[in-house]
This record gives C-alpha cells, sequence and structure tokens, in this order.
C-alpha cells in the first residue's frame, strides 16, 4: 500500500473513534473538518519511513502511531489559529475551525484530537503494550510541557524568549517525536533517531520562515506575514533571504549524515533529499519589507 | 500515609514533570496555579477508595491515575472558564487562569494539563505496562469524544441537546473513570465499577445544580447562577428544589447498592454517604427565581 494511502485510512480510522451516535453533532463534524485536506502529512510520512528503515514489523501499531501524530498537529494548529493566537481566517484553503464552526468547538476540537491521539496509541493490542507505552510517552513529552509544542507556544507569551528551546519546542518537537516514533513503532531504541529528527525540524521551521517571508497568501493557503506583523523571530530577519537558504541546505545535509545506520539508510537519505528540494523556496513572488 | 497527603503528593509530583529549565516561565507557572487550591479532590478520592477496595498492590500506579485523573478535570475547569464558555473571573476564590495570566496561556494550560496527564501515566514502571496502558484507554475514553467531558461541553453548543448524553458525558464521564481506573490500578476488571462512577456522577451533577441555584457565590467560591443565566438545562428547574433534593438521595442510594462485591465495599458505601451528607443543601441563603 502506498505510504499516502496507510496514512490517509490510519487518520479516518482514528477520526472514526471519535465519532458516535450520542456525540454532539457539531463537535463530531468539526474532528474531521479540522484534519482535512490534508498537505503534506510530513510528520507521518517521515515517522512511517523511519518504521519502514527499521523493519516495520508491526505496521498496525506504526500507522496508530502516524495518525496520532498527525492529530496532535492537527490540534495544534486549530488552537494556534483561535483569535487570543494567531487569528487565521484561513487555513488549507477553507475558513479556519473557529470560523467555521466557532470558538468554543474549536477550543473542544483541538482538545478532542489531542485525547483521541493518546486515545488511538492505548487501543494496540496487548501484545505490543510495551511498544504503545512508549509510544505514549514519546508523543506525550513532544507535546506538552516543558519541551513539546505547548511550550513552544507559550514563549510567544514571554517578553524574554529563548529562541533555542523555543524553535525546539514549537517545530522541532513533533519532528523529533516522528523519528522517535516510527523507531519505536519498530521495536527499536528511539534515542538515536532524536538528531535527525531535530535537525529536519530546524530546517522545517528556517523553511517556513522563508516562505512566510516571500510567498502570497494564495499560494500558501494561509496568511503570509504573520512573523513580521506579530514581530516574531526569524531566520529571514537574523541571516536575510540568501543567508536562510544557505542555512536551510547546511541543516539538511546534517540531517543525512545524522541517519543511524540500518536497512533503510539510503531510503531514508533520499526522502530528506526530496524534502529539501520541496522546502527551498523557488519563484517567490516578491520580496516584503 | 492520609488519602489527601497521597493525592497532594502526587499532584505536586505531577506538576514537577512540566517544569524544567528551558521552558517558558509563564506557562510553567500557570501549571500549578491552575490545580491548587485543591478543593475537594473527590475525584482522585474515589479512585484511591476503589484501587483500597481491590487491594491497592500498586500504590505508586494508583497515585499516577489519581493525579491524572485530577488534572484532566482541572485542565476542563480551565477551558471552561475562558470567555468563550463560562467567562468566569472566580475559580477558588481566586482569578481564573485566563484572568490571572492571559487567554493564549490559559487555552495552553489546559492542552498541556491534559497531555502531562497521559505523560504521568506512561512513566509507569515496566512490569506495570499493560495496567498502564487500560488506565490510559479509561481515561481517554472518558475525557475526549464521542462520550468524555469534551463530548459533555460540545452538548452546549448544539441547540437541540440529547440531556442524557449531556450529563453522563458532561459530569459522568470523570466519576466513571474515577471508579473504573482504581480498579483498574490494582488489577482488577474494571468494568464492574462503571455503575458506582456513573450514579456519584449523577448525583454529583443534582447537587451542583442544587448550589448553583440556592448558594450565594461567596460561599460557593464561584459564580452562581450559571444554569439560569445561560439557559442550562438543570434539576432544579426540571424537579424543583425539594425534587431535586429527593432525587439526589435516590440515586445515592442506588450508587450504594451497585457497589461490586470485594474487601473493601463497607468502607467505599461509608464513603458514599459522607458524600451524600457532604452533598445534600444546608441552611441555602435565598432561593433564587
Amino acid at each position: 500500500m502506498a505510504m499516502e494511502t496507510r496514512i490517509e485510512q490510519a487518520i479516518f480510522r482514528a477520526i472514526a473513534l471519535g465519532q458516535g451516535q450520542d456525540a454532539p453533532p457539531r463537535l463530531a463534524a468539526a474532528l474531521p473538518y479540522a484534519v482535512t485536506p490534508g498537505g503534506a502529512r510530513i510528520r507521518p510520512t517521515i515517522l512511517l519511513s523511519v518504521a519502514k528503515a527499521c523493519g516495520d514489523d508491526r505496521p498496525d501499531l506504526a500507522d496508530r502511531a502516524a495518525a496520532a501524530l498527525e492529530l496532535i498537529h492537527c490540534a495544534s494548529l486549530v488552537h494556534d489559529d483561535l483569535p487570543c493566537f494567531d487569528d487565521a481566517d484561513i487555513r488549507r484553503g477553507k475558513p479556519t475551525v473557529h470560523v467555521a464552526y466557532s470558538q468554543p468547538l474549536a477550543v473542544l476540537t483541538g482538545d478532542s484530537l489531542i485525547v483521541l491521539a493518546f486515545d488511538l496509541l492505548s487501543r494496540a493490542a496487548n501484545a505490543d503494550a510495551a511498544r504503545a507505552l512508549g509510544l505514549i510517552r514519546i508523543l506525550s513529552c513532544r507535546t506538552g510541557m516543558p519541551h513539546g509544542i505547548c511550550a513552544g507556544q507559550g514563549w510567544e507569551s514571554e517578553t524574554q524568549v529563548n529562541l533555542r528551546a523555543y524553535h525546539r519546542a514549537k517545530t522541532g518537537a513533533l519532528f523529533i517525536a516522528a523519528t522517535q516514533m516510527g523507531a519505536q513503532a519498530a521495536g527499536q531504541d528511539p534515542e538515536p533517531w532524536t538528531e535527525l529528527g531535530a535537525r529536519i525540524g530546524e530546517a522545517f521551521q528556517v523553511a517556513d520562515d522563508l516562505r512566510d517571508a516571500l510567498y502570497d497568501a494564495e499560494t500558501l493557503g494561509k496568511p503570509v506575514g504573520q512573523d513580521a506583523m506579530h514581530a516574531r523571530p526569524s531566520a529571514v530577519t537574523e541571516l536575510g533571504v540568501q543567508g536562510a537558504i544557505r542555512h536551510l541546505r547546511d541543516i539538511l545535509g546534517g540531517a543525512i549524515a545524522s541517519i543511524p545506520s540500518c536497512p533503510g539508510e539510503a531510503m531514508l537519505a533520499e526522502l530528506v533529499r526530496k524534502y529539501a528540494e520541496r522546502m527551498t523556496p523557488v519563484a517567490p513572488v516578491q520580496v516584503r519589507a
């Protein structure tokens, strides 16, 4: 089965767990709304790629891990889009959840997706209890406080920001979760996979900064110029456009070098190269001041 | 060790896991703020009481379960107090989290407490992996969609409300989690403990409706008259004050009758009787229209 199909089916099955005859209909409808359309599904793709590179001997568990990770990512987008954070009206080319459904339902959609991620992992087969618990351990660590995406978002409420901690938590955490959970789902030690995830996350952050500075809203499917508007730290502000592009290439080189020795090493290096091409901006519409 | 001490220490240890040198300081400070002062800690008390009645052979796991459950309860209070829900300024006699820290930090505090609950359970000793996974399964089921407290809160965004599903999810779910998790932590089948939790939850909902209708804000430490103000369904509106008090006593009688046969059966019946006394309102200040 193609990886894209595996991921979409796993997410679909996960969302189905949140539905039920006695469920409040609007919140039930907001859950699939919040996770579609899919975009690149980059985190679950990395997760399944690492699982494959490690043998993928429990594909059901890897699928659950991939879906759980994407649910957490989608939850963070729903909450980040709220009026009290980014106040974004458009996400993936359609109205954000609070615009389409209301603010209370957007808060509850995020909450429900977070819980559903752990629910999904807790339903692993009995034989996989230890691995499933390990997956929950990694996912919770990279989602919450003190080092997960909640912490990353929390830095945006500080007057003095620890930039390294901020980027590592806000963007890096779920990429570290992706590589670690891929290894853990396949029964391998997750620790040696930390650096690959951290470096992909770093690259992604720089690429995101570049897109925010260079692209228009239509191309991106979400508001642009947010970093400048909210005076957020950005690689483009620090290094300039060309400097940021060079920095991005260096990080991706380091990512490839960090891949642990395993049967799927070459395949993973190819995957990172493919993302490198996709992430490096081409034909920017205009450079905004 | 007294049960109150066990619970407070377990919650304190849980909150400490969310702290760290690289954590954003304000969000880190909001976590202990959101879980103190404790109030009755009724859910973890029921959980530990059931665990004791079932032998309590893994007290560390029961402590984690008790703290995790209370973190979820506190998270739900923080999000429910937000301006887009109840817009409450005061909780437990002090400013709510969004008033003391800001709305973004209140959203993130709720998110972080939810994640921390699962984090805590995932750190159970290896020998307890299967039990811990069972605890996560129960807690996620009673927290998220389609039947947990998120679903309960979601019903408040519907124009047509399934009242039974609403109450069972909004108030009942975490009491069912309490009795089921107590049994699960002690290695017993959680299923026979469902009815006790459901009935305590039902009683608690009726008692809450009575307090909201009868008490003043100073006595209660939070705004009152909320049900009438938000036109929410309430046992007092349906049955009148005396009818609601009779209904409460009936439910508690049923709760005691539902306790599964176990060494701690008499102790649990006594606990429910104690809560019954506490829950039944006395000396109401005035009956509001």
